[in-house]
């Protein structure tokens, strides 16, 4: 492509990018090509297309004008935070204009309400720097991900992020309070109320929460704070099935209510490779099972009352053979060191060798059925992978993966990612479960509302996109596929 | 209005209501004038408007099948749950061809899933039965409200419920992991997914809740579980400001983390008039201050835990002088003794005479400031009015209200309800609050989206309006006011 910057000032897209330069002032844009491919390249390096130029903005006002300019004049914008997304959210697709507004430059911490348990942030605070701020007033912001140092407020809302803490504090969606977006024609939307409850009309915000940047910039928000919990405790357990682990998760939420906080899953396969590649790492018990679990409680109870929560459980646990065997630990060190088993997993995955992963949900009661009839039918077509299927059992979020067979060719393994995510995504829907749960769409999934949602649905996607983004300027072929929209982003 | 029934048969609205009829045969619909007028009597019975005909259909395809009808052929629907609005949002209102369509016939818990912790409903299942259905499988449906014997689940979806357990369990928009939902041209959205993380494209239940009915009529609903707390003990407290009892609920936060459930006001005034009309109560300290507070928690702990729970933060409260004097309760009579003492305040007023009363809510750190201004300003218009202004603090909604002047005329108080509702809603949005925070707009507060929100919000509801019910099918003149919406709906 060629540079925009060489392009004939005479031209009309050169006068709009000379508008657009404007809005920002000198420090809002670069002509470093390392900063600028970094910007268009993907987080895990797999796509690249090139922007016709990477903005950074530094207040709304500015992202406003640029949604302005750009609406007018046919340029597409794409939305950038901490660019981490896992599906390709906040890069070009190469199918048009593209301008890529990156707002790492909107990173202020606007207020903290002590008595409202509220932080006002810029969307392009890191996730990392809004835990701080609220760390270092005595509170929990409590989104956790293992990107916290680079993703940014405005891409966890764009996405609905998750992660570990879902399970007691919700996803993004449910710690937001007001919201702050540029819509497509550069209006904003002021919505940053600090409230609790408030029914005055439409709620506005959960439209832009979770789209992906499709409907609105988000550039502002309203997050709740919790209680700092001064005490947790982990333990691992060894479970004798699937079953048994729903089983036990009752137990904790009936002895534990709110204070569980971690409800992993741990797959024999999975701890094996972490134990392989992280040779610190070492089980706590005695003998892996099928499954494992990584259960936590948060609270200001003490710690020596979590443990005797903890003994509670375990005992009736035992009693009735939901658990083969369990430790919980005994210093903060020891904390650390079953959360490495959990934290290892994903990685070491990825030491061994190819993996095809998903990000599937199911209602929490359907998931041995899924584990057991999934695993068979991607064994059916690839006899000697090995299924490593590990995750956020607790939120009924599996990631469910296929690792490539011993000895296998990395890329013709990986060729055959579609067949095999389609027959776990399509398993996970026939149990009246999700193909995505916390990663969003993307644009490397944006056929995935055609094929996985109903008719109905897919149309009122789009009628909400027709009319939210009538010149299809925001995000262009992210979550759906907008005719017109060809794809060349390339592989890197 | 002329009998419907009595309509000659040739006339094109009459082949239509004879469809209808069709639609729902014989048990769903009635001539029964009696009834026909409760159902077009709003909940206080100070509207009523007169429909062209009640529909109780008994599935989600009649009520499916009655949409597209109606939309083809230029009738209204009025949806209805219960019809215990309190801003008339489940009544005609008078301005064209209106037809209720009543769920109370939908009416089936579905399902309930004891390891997702998800219970299955239809809209027309009131919350009680809700609630009664959770308690058999030893489960909390946390929303509570005063008329959760009548109101139906549908209703609160529309209207996003909030009532005294929000402080720990959120609103209902909270409680909704799936939703079905009738369109305006017919089409059924069927989004019954029980999926505590979802983002496979737009999360389109969001639309829905709390939208009042205009953008569709709910007919199912997936709801979050909780476990049953086992403990419940309450307090009552005096304190010496509304600062300090913003300060004593950092302190209940800090220490009880999530099982802090309530945390209520009560002023002396309100709490006078309980005593004077409710004879039974009794106010369990020496003397009355400005303010009290009720506080429960409610944990599976154990009583004698939540006890000493209670004896921490309170003697750490009094050190500080954040309480003046306080009792926890010591039987499960007194707790509800003092429960008594909250659930009397909005009774009590109504019995003492005429009281204009508002639902706003603010941040909780604007509370102490917005109390004295905003009774400094209705006083000033009013001197011998009554300030009663209690409610979900912790939340911070407070329900403020004008009591009438001792020995007033009723009438005459009551004609000025618009001027002094638009002070106390105007000192509200000065301090960043709202004026409807759990009642939602229906069409008696159905200017407020013009007059108290941004330019920018009204015209986004007004498109989301016009892109989901192009023909203003679905309860006009509710949330939003539509152009042509002639409001002849009459004072009873």
């Amino acid at each position: 492509m060629a540079d925009p910057i060489s392009t004939p000032s005479t031209s009309p897209i050169a006068s709009v990018i000379e508008s657009l330069k404007q809005v920002v002032g000198a420090q809002g844009w670069s002509t470093d090509e390392a900063e600028r491919r970094s910007h268009a390249t993907d987080w895990v390096g797999r796509f690249f297309a090139d922007p016709l130029l990477v903005l950074k903005p530094s207040t709304t006002f500015e992202v406003s004008e640029i949604a302005r300019i750009c609406n007018d004049n046919g340029l597409k914008i794409v939305p950038q935070g901490g660019n981490t997304s896992l599906a390709c959210g906040s890069i070009p697709t190469g199918q048009g204009d593209e301008v890529i507004v990156n707002l790492s430059r909107l990173n202020r911490i606007r207020d903290i309400d002590m008595f409202n348990d509220t932080i006002s942030v810029d969307a392009g605070c890191t996730l990392a720097s809004v835990q701080q701020a609220a760390e270092q007033a005595d509170r929990l912001f409590p989104l956790k991900l293992g990107s916290e140092g680079s993703c940014q407020i405005g891409g966890n809302i764009a996405s609905n992020a998750g992660g570990t803490n879902v399970l007691r504090y919700g996803n993004m969606r449910d710690l937001v309070l007001g919201l702050e977006v540029v819509l497509a024609d550069g209006r904003i939307l002021d919505g940053m109320r600090a409230l609790r409850k408030d029914n005055t009309g439409y709620d506005l915000k959960h439209v832009f929460i979770g789209s992906e940047g499709t409907l609105g910039i988000v550039t502002g928000a309203v997050l709740k704070l919790f209680p700092m919990p001064s005490t947790a405790v982990a333990a691992v357990c060894t479970v004798p099935s699937l079953q048994s682990a729903l089983d036990l998760l009752i137990l904790c939420k009936k002895h534990g209510g709110e204070s569980l906080t971690t409800f992993e899953l741990m797959p024999r396969a999975g701890l094996e490779l972490v134990f392989k590649h992280f040779p610190s790492t070492r089980f706590p018990l005695g003998e892996l099972q099928d499954w494992q679990l990584l259960i936590e409680f948060r609270s200001n109870d003490g710690e020596e009352r979590v443990r005797e929560l903890f003994e509670t459980i375990l005992s009736q646990a035992f009693e009735s053979e939901l658990v083969v065997d369990a430790a919980i630990a005994q210093s903060i060190q020891q904390n650390r060191d079953f959360w490495a088993l959990r934290e290892g997993l994903a990685e070491a995955d990825f030491m061994e060798g190819a993996v095809i992963t998903t990000d599937i949900s199911l209602p929490l009661s359907a998931v041995p059925a899924f584990m057991d009839a999934c695993s068979r039918a991607v064994l059916a077509i690839v006899p000697t992978g090995r299924v490593i299927a590990f995750g956020h059992l607790g939120d009924g979020n599996i990631h469910f993966g296929l690792l490539q067979p011993l000895g296998s060719d990395s890329e013709q393994f990986l060729s055959r990612g579609n067949e095999i995510q389609s027959i776990i995504h399509t398993m996970a829907l026939s149990m009246n479960g999700s193909m995505s749960a916390e990663h969003g769409l993307g644009f490397v999934k944006n056929d995935a509302v055609a094929q996985y949602r109903s008719q109905v649905e897919h149309d009122l996607m789009l009628t909400m996109k027709a009319a939210l983004d009538p010149k299809s300027t925001l995000n262009l072929g992210k979550v759906l596929r907008i005719e017109n929209g060809a794809f060349s982003a390339c592989k890197t």
